[in-house]
């Protein structure tokens, strides 16, 4: 079983705090942190671990101790929205694990870190107890320094834990949600109209794709314009859907897509599913993959 | 270091014979056995092994022992053609290692063998010493019967041991080649002739792509006719070329792709590359791909 969990802190500028948070995740047995990124601008460290859902939660837990002991958000400024010292941690079903046990995961972690730290939790996405609170931007709008006033209000009493905010560490957002996949079409023209309308024509905000988010953006380097995209639910709204729909779009415009890019971590099924899609791969099996084979067969 | 072994072996009867067999695989420290499939009328039998280059090797040798022992070829019959007792070994780079390590590998386990057990070894595939040993089936042909016959000739002396077959066991043939994919494409459409004249059109043999062997065939139960193929290298004539030539092959006869189907296994680098051809994805890394990313870090 394997669960990805990237919790999200509110310090990127003290390398020793930072360094010392990685330290207590290293240090809980059947976890592995793969990644560890600070930005001083946005004053915010975002880790990234796996392991199996005793692992993640005993990590977690280690990660919120030495944070809380360390960070005081009456002091901390930065470029990034939040609410909490630990200011959001989701949890991803990657392999053998399902979004229903990310869901009780996220529960669980959210009770246990309110009774050790007297400190509120919302559960969002997936975990949200109500549609108001699937969405991070709701549950983080007035950060830090509305929160006392915005939790006086019945309607965002915390999920779990006390009725106003920690002195110190604010409140934290925990649930679960799909792996994100970052992806951008390039343009082979300079007009940035053309990328600007096909992400209205593709997002789900504007009437588009349910779980795409788009903006148009100029790659000025290069003279090119971009559709950059967020993808947060590869199985629902698939990649290749989505990249025909741009191709369709810019055609409209007399446009042709020049290339693709894949920013930072694809799931291997998203990859898969395109190649099903296009190679018309009828009854196909993740078992088929050799490299799959040889990791389940012991 | 990843190397797939695919031993065929001149026995698919006596199933306490094969079992044996598997038993010696097995036995070896840092091999995995993953499959045995056993053909009564074929009288052959096909085991898939996974391991490093001396576990590989190890248990290739185990398997020269039980098999030599118990299999006279004298008094084998069966449909499939063999010249040997064990039949044909070919090596295959799955990960972390190259075809030349592979080749290396089945020069070393080819003298082995020959030494051991007093047995004409020919090189094959990417292992071959010269051109006219590059196909198994040249090599073969004339089977254990016409064997004795075929090394009197200067031409076909072994690369390895004796010049002369031995009393029960013939010759073997070892090698290196990449991982077979077998692809078929059905097409919407009853008319055979559709289906041969795209395989004659896609094949190497008849002017085709380098890598695709390919037949027509007709799928009764269903109606449909069939395109059905290996792909040798699919790194040199990947699955997204071949599927986009009989697209276009049958469209000149007014024929659309019903689907395609992969018959057991393919590696993920195979579905990964048609994604990134049909998405036009440029600049993308296997460590990407998010399950790759888990495994490599510790």
């Amino acid at each position: 079983m394997l669960i990805e969990c990237i919790p999200n802190v509110s310090e990127g500028r003290r390398s020793e705090v930072v360094a010392a948070i990685a330290d207590a995740i290293r240090a809980v047995p059947g976890v592995r942190l793969l990644d560890v990124s600070s930005d001083p601008s946005h004053n915010r460290s975002v880790f990234t671990l796996v392991g199996d859902a005793a692992g993640v939660e005993a990590a977690v837990l280690a990660l919120f101790e030495r944070a809380l002991a360390t960070i005081d958000l009456r002091t901390h400024s930065g470029e990034h929205p939040r609410l909490g010292a630990v200011d959001v941690v989701p949890f991803v079903p990657i392999e053998g694990v399902t979004m229903a046990d990310c869901v009780a995961l996220a529960k669980r972690v959210g009770a246990a870190v309110a009774e050790r730290f007297r400190l509120p939790v919302y559960l969002y996405e997936e975990a949200a107890t109500n549609p108001a609170r699937r969405n991070l931007e709701d549950i983080r709008r007035g950060e830090f320094e509305g929160l006392a006033a915005k939790m006086a209000a019945p309607e965002w009493a915390p999920d779990f834990g006390p009725g106003a905010p920690h002195p110190t560490a604010g409140a934290t957002v925990i649930g679960a949600r799909m792996p994100l996949i970052a992806y951008n079409i390039n343009l082979a023209t300079n007009r940035l109209e053309v990328a600007k309308k096909i992400a209205a024509a593709i997002r789900h905000s504007s009437g588009g794709f349910r779980f795409v988010k788009a903006a148009g953006f100029m790659l000025e380097d290069r003279g090119i314009a971009q559709v950059s995209m967020n993808l947060t639910n590869y199985e629902k709204t698939p990649i290749f859907r989505v990249f025909e729909a741009v191709k369709r779009e810019a055609a409209r415009h007399g446009v042709q897509v020049l290339e693709s890019e894949i920013v930072g971590l694809i799931p291997a099924a998203a990859l898969h599913a395109a190649a099903e899609y296009y190679l018309q791969i009828e009854g196909f099996r993740a078992d088929q993959v050799l490299e799959n084979k040889l990791r389940t067969s012991t």
